[in-house]
């Protein structure tokens, strides 16, 4: 293994994910990783660009920034990239107007988005939202779609809380999908786009780049699609067996 | 298009499927298919075989037939192939003692098994009972097992109601298949094994029996290769346009 100064040589920007990086989510607004804090506080001191790369869709970026805060991280909203903003960009590019089944943290974020008549679904980590009667509805939005479109944030299929393992919305993406006999589109990692706005937005090539994440798949396997560097942290849902990642 | 006494030629026994094609359920128990209680009466006059082989599973075989006999349809409890009890049998053989992710109406078949420290989940119609929490447990009894084994019952995309379209067991099965990285293990139809213990309690060989149905990959696809011939009915979840079926 190359030692860490080579392997970083040329490195001018740094991603980072949130969830299982920074803090694990759970009662009571989770808990700080142990050394995180003060890791984010030298990375901001350093000559490095620093950017937060989430797919965390149940909170608004401003409830979840605040939330970091409140936990001691130096974090504004400006420096993070999250996917219901990047949804929305596409929705109104497109002019689509989606059914939502998102979590109800995270609904203002579509304040402005028309949701008349819809004619395609989004998904997000709806979590307790995820009922029965919910995936019905949106199920049905769909096969009444001569072109159905499933946008979903994220395809992530679990993250770790304080407290245990936790469903996250690509398993209930995939339910759509199969129900649907349809493939969605996905908005946020591991999605090129994404990654590449991310890099827009901290002015860094991805060849200058490194992101740092918990998730083989949605983190590190899609920076490196993308000309990055990706480095995968061993907190989070990180587990020493994968069970066959998809 | 062969003539359909040619088509029939040799058939002894008639596989029916249930919802779809006798009747679609909803509210108040729903309702008879048009000219669906007089087929049946028919067949059983006539020298065929018939049986009825079912994926219902929100309803123990003894609701359903009380139901079906409520709505004019001549069908007794040992006439019907449903998926529960044979997932009993499948527990039993293989010493598993099962998680349940199922409906309270079906929950009845399951009394004699052992699901005390559970070493599998078994997943069904569980209709409402798909909450979040529900999937959640049952994702995180998987991710607790050395081997998990997922038994789903069935696994059907959706079947219609007389209101509308309904999001089938298979959907969820996707669901749990794809956050752990697992494939499930079906019980029910196209389960060559399920048409097969059909058959064998109809006494008739495949190349004897047509199975009736609405759905052509469960009922069509499936009878077909265990060797039976098969009709799938314009009724049901059958639609025009078929969506890609998965």
């Amino acid at each position: 293994m190359a030692a860490w100064g080579e392997r970083l040589a040329g490195v001018r920007g740094v991603l980072l994910d949130i969830s299982g990086v920074l803090y694990d989510g759970g009662e009571g607004g989770g808990a700080p990783i142990a050394g995180s804090v003060e890791a984010v506080a030298r990375l901001k001191r350093s000559r490095l660009k620093v950017r937060f790369c989430t797919n965390e869709s149940q909170k608004s970026r401003g409830r979840l920034v605040a939330l970091l805060r409140q936990l001691g991280y130096d974090i504004s909203e400006g420096e993070v990239t999250a996917p219901a903003p990047a949804a929305c960009r596409i929705l109104r590019e497109r002019g689509l107007r989606p059914h939502l089944l998102v979590h109800d943290g995270v609904r203002s974020e579509f304040a402005q988005v028309d949701t008349s008549n819809p004619n395609c679904v989004v998904i997000a980590d709806a979590g307790e939202s995820f009922s029965y009667q919910n995936m019905n509805k949106a199920f049905q939005v769909l096969m009444e779609l001569d072109n159905p479109v499933l946008i979903s944030l994220g395809r992530g299929r679990y993250y770790k809380e304080t407290s245990a393992l936790m469903l996250d919305v690509g398993a209930y993406m995939k339910a759509l999908e199969y129900a649907c006999g349809i493939e969605a589109e996905v908005v946020g990692k591991p999605s090129p786009e994404f990654f590449e706005s991310a890099l827009q937005q901290m002015g860094v090539e991805a060849h200058q780049a490194v992101m740092i994440g918990d998730d083989i798949v949605g983190d590190v396997g899609g920076a490196q699609r993308c000309g990055m560097r990706a480095l995968q942290v061993r907190t989070g849902k990180f587990r020493f067996v994968h069970m066959g990642d998809p």
